[in-house]
């Protein structure tokens, strides 16, 4: 596989369950990736080194995923200067998902965390796509033609309800 | 002014009160941007057209900020590859600012918006400057040094507070 | 079957579980109807297309489903004088409820959408019926028909209890 | 002034405040209409009345706002088959618009209300005007003459903006 | 069965499996009721003959349950002075029961519903036999032997915690 | 002035901005109460004796105040048999009054609390009103009156607006 | 076993299966405990008598769990000057567990309760823990030991993906 | 002043506003604290310091406020065995307070914040000393002085009222 350029962390292992709709989709767009566990709160120092070495490793951008009281993309993003992806997980202590929402949306001023959707994993997936092809045709292309295979599949389910 | 690289746009004049912060925040990152309005509600034409030339015109990345139930960002994203990132705006018909959060962050999978904390413009705009600096080492160490500045303007009321 | 007087659409096939309520109402109330399906993020050149020909196609009310952060049934009434009754359906993505209900209420002034309840299809038939049936004696009949069944099924629950 | 199309009621004077928009821009778009006070809690027989008697009188549309526990847009749709328009208002007693909004909304299968945005009378007005320019030309070309007088207006902000 | 001095009532037959604990305790509690299907929305003319005529055939309070937006309790207050009791129903159709509880708890000035909890049926019962038992000592007494009985309950299940 | 038959408490003097309406309505409509202070978290023992003594110094029903964690409607319920009526007060340390909502309405099973409206002082008032007046026909006529009144003021303001 | 150090309380026997996390994280830890129920809503006596008897017992802190609008936390905390733990807990009467949240944390001025996550009865055990290893250096290197053996989890766990 | 046996930390000098509470509690409560900014995503360095040194310069618990997406008490939670008590300030970024609360709250198993009231710094400086007190006669007899003060606050109010 060639070098990562997206770095896709979680808080357990458990995650993996959401997360890994965000490997699926870069994978399907031609990005390529990496993917481990990173604890906030259990490896605070692997999270301080992980994120601070992320961009001279060569990654364009990191995707976190959290749950619950949700400090891991926050906190990531207070140490390095790539674009970082917050994906709030409804995990089983969270609280319908709001405060994995409130805590990884509601950053203050100077350091921004990109949230998508509750368990948006694959969207997360998706923007770290659209960073990359900002600058890449190649990947740019990618996003074009899903965009074209998303529309294709509501044309057949209209045909399909059409037939009935 | 160089080409711009980011478009940032709103639904209507009112939204300026907010949404200056993510120029103003350009400016000092070194960016070049445009902004205009651009209505999805009143205008819907006219985002259609702007969504689908903007990555011809070399935009890398478009903020959309847009209060009470928030179409901009998600429509927008829907028009185009590129990253977009929407800014949840209290309005004054907003109900504490959740229906904005909601419409922009809540999208289905396939078209992910990258949202920021309720009035976040500034936010906004130094995410849009991370996507351009994940690509371009001057804008890299801009970031850097506004990272560093905030560091030592925390540094400076330590003092304060210590010399009180 | 008679010309359509009522559009009812979809973002997705999966909203048929919800939205097909709509549709069997207005049968029973004897106003016809069209059922598609559009999305306004995947298909949002369809949904301009269908929204502007509504009208000269002589639909009289529009019925759009939509989950998550719903932005059909706002754009489409965006893009037609006709009324546009919304309905915001709990999707599996949906953060019970909440987002579908704000992002289809909360229009800005000058472009309502008619609400219903959550998940509340048949509520949106039977508003399209009223619609119609202000100005239709036949249709205002069957609506009181209606009336008198739903009052003549409580009288029945009534005898139930009190024969216990 | 001709026969009145549109009832506007409000369960007290100190909603005038936020019902006065609808009839304002009703009398933009040309429709009439009446307007007055019933309240559900302090003239319940008084509401029984106007309910029953709006469709013979000529009404095509009932607009109701009320805040806090608001039961008047629900119980005059249990009491007519006339579309009903309900404006939750966030009064002082209010919980920052919720209970209104979801007295109103959450409205069981069989009794539709037609809801708008919290405090968005001018959109009940523009909605009940909708429902007559279905079934009128001349409401549905002012409707359409309404909207491209929005659209200019955002135009002439564009401009404003540009000229800065 | 002796002249029945609580109405229970609710909005159709499926609020039976809340609405029985309330007619389980007043039996317990050794007060009579009566109990029978009252819809706002569906039978508005029953419920107001129903308010108006409690007091006058003895009736001392009215338990009302209702869910979704729930306007028995506060139009049946409307229609007469006894005291009633609300009981916010968590039916199908509610968002979690905040609909419920808002337009029940939330009434204006000069009407009030004392409200229990989300289906607290149980409670509203004992609120009831608790206002007979204001004016009658065996009533009264038979809340005191309630009382003692859940204290009793509780000191076994700490003598069977301490024997583990 | 006669003996009190309602009792109304509060956590502190500054509740008393609220609840003092508690009392003018009680005035209004012949009931005669006491007055006083009691804190649940600063003086739990002086409100377990005036729970205690309550029913035996002759009151009919305890009207209670309190905001934030309000505990006070909820324990004197415990430990009396007479009717709690709960007042939720927005204190100036309550997040927007849901908390002292949800502290004094979610009771266990067993121990009800007749809570009405946030800040809904005025209201717990004619509720102890209504409890008397269910068993006092004086009391009754003042409520039956007080309805009247109420009836009156909303048709004097018909007029006013018709007069315009 | 030793003198018990920490009181673990409830309301009911249902809470065991929340609450007995507190015990064996506690037991893990090396901090002695006792463990029994206490309801502050059916034996108010037993509650005071509780709170009052702790310090003088040995105890260093208290746990406290309930649901619903729960008062056995903020009551015991009035009650006693040790630091009383919160464990709001998500009943089956529970909405959400927003009541028994509220219910706990938001103590006025004078009266703290230390709150933990909804159903956080680990973290309250810990918590306890913490609070007496902040003078015990036993207890203190067994929480270093708990926080090693955390790391060392996350570890495996990323091992685990990296074999994959 | 005495050894420092409370760290009082907060994210930025605005908090003040509110944190000078906790300070001041400690001051008439007779502990000795040391009060300092740290900021979890402007100083992420400092933060991991001041936490792992803070057990070995002698404190004995840390209380830490923050608003919005509120790391900090979590945080250094993640980094010290010592109890760590999470004030939710209410900045002017934040939504209602909401953010600030879920994000200190809802901390995962094995990582606990003592959390206390929205912007309840005055509680968490009593919980500080509630934690000392527990192991220092001296410090808990002020405790009880302080309870003692609060009663005949209250005591004092209750004559006012009496002698109106």
């Amino acid at each position: 596989m060639s070098q990562p350029m997206i770095g896709i962390i979680m808080g357990s292992q458990s995650d993996m369950r959401i997360m890994s709709a965000a490997a699926e989709v870069l994978d399907d767009l031609g990005v390529a990736y990496e993917l481990t566990i990173v604890s906030a709160h259990r490896t605070p120092h692997r999270m301080v080194n992980y994120a601070e070495a992320a961009r001279s490793k060569g990654l364009k951008a990191i995707i976190a995923g959290a749950g619950g009281a949700a400090h891991l993309p926050g906190m990531v993003a207070s140490l390095t200067t790539l674009p970082v992806i917050g994906v709030p997980v409804k995990s089983s202590n969270s609280i319908d998902g709001w405060d994995s929402i409130l805590s990884i949306l509601q950053m203050p001023g100077g350091v921004p965390v990109a949230t998508v959707a509750l368990d948006g994993a694959k969207n997360a997936g998706i923007l770290a796509a659209q960073i990359v092809g900002a600058f890449d045709e190649g990947v740019a292309q990618n996003l074009t033609d899903y965009k074209v295979a998303m529309r294709e599949k509501v044309e057949a389910s209209i045909r399909a309800i059409e037939d009935q």
